[in-house]
């Protein structure tokens, strides 16, 4: 299974590098704030780069009307059962998706901390989204996503003063214990705090990928 | 690989029933709040009943310290790379932490709203844990779960007051329309709001079990 993901994934990689896409794999715990960093990413990037979205769910196409509502091409993937998109849901999604030319492609995995690290989607970039509220050891006990992931983005960062006991520190001690690359932006979504350094740091993938893009 | 572990689940089954156990498989996604809850049901139940733990996770003993702080007979299993608990690593836990006559005993699984719902573990009640953090939404897109469980404990009420998009009747309908048999609680862990009630639906499990059990 794996295997046969990793050509798929080959695939869609290739896919994006030739038109010279940056497609960002975007992970995270059930409610961790996923599809609201999107909708504030729209808010604070509209006009300035073609953005579309894919998102996976088992059930319901909430988030994918969420992001249509945010103003860009999305469509949800249903997975049914499964925990994790896999690279062929995400080439047959865009097929479907039909969204014209793309800079930025959010691909927005199933809420899981597990299964989606597993899976290679031919992404650019490995994103894990992790709201304040689950807790500062998140990161030592899902190893197996943090030593996947380029970035950390620590979101609701607006719920910080109502939870007494959040030490930001054993959080930042957690994160430079699994991450290979230790990387983390803190974000509010509802106040718009620090999306402006999410923005950046996807604006220069976007430089990077523009340059590497074959002529066209 | 499901039929092995039915068998296994069966075995744990039977010894619960003969034993007079109450076996709670408490699931829910990463951080929200399962540990928390159970060392609230501890402090809140001091002394009534045996209880006891085995908590899952991919990697650290957090968890299960953090029972053992809280007074009760509790150790960790760790998954490696596996989503859920099966009934075989709970057997063999439950022999190793040899933890004599138990009334209650919870098995707090994976952090994860998909992959544990599908796994029999011999439990006589399923518990899903969902904070207000979440979102109103989970049980519909997560439906493969909350179809499962007996009761939702939606917990982090104290943090309702901050949350000004939080709609609880979008919440309650959403448990209507996925639960076979619609039953939440609203706890705060923090607070205490609520914790008598779960603690009183878990008497009230416990006086079931022990009026079905054996003379002993």
């Amino acid at each position: 299974v794996l295997a046969r993901n990793d050509r798929e994934a080959a695939h869609n990689r290739e896919h994006f590098q030739t038109e010279g896409i940056v497609a960002v794999n975007l992970m995270g715990s059930p409610g961790s704030g996923k599809t609201a960093l999107l909708e504030a990413t729209v808010r604070a990037m509209r006009g300035r780069h073609r953005l579309a979205a894919v998102s996976g769910d088992l059930a319901t196409d909430h988030d994918g009307a969420r992001l249509r509502s945010a103003g860009i091409p999305s469509l949800s993937i249903t997975t049914g059962t499964a925990c994790h998109l896999d690279a062929r849901l995400v080439h047959d999604a865009l097929h479907r998706l039909d969204a014209g030319p793309v800079d930025i492609l959010f691909i927005e995995n199933v809420g899981n901390l597990v299964c989606p690290a597993i899976y290679d989607l031919g992404q650019t970039a490995n994103v894990v989204v992790l709201s304040v509220t689950e807790g500062e050891d998140k990161p030592l006990k899902y190893p197996v996503m943090f030593r996947k992931v380029d970035l950390v983005v620590v979101t609701k960062a607006d719920l910080i003063p109502h939870l007494p006991g959040f030490r930001r520190e054993v959080l930042d001690d957690a994160i430079r214990r699994t991450m290979p690359v230790p990387r983390a932006l803190t974000v509010s979504s509802v106040t718009g705090e620090g999306v402006h350094a999410w923005v950046a740091w996807l604006d220069e993938l976007r430089a990077t990928r523009a340059a590497e893009a074959p002529e066209r």
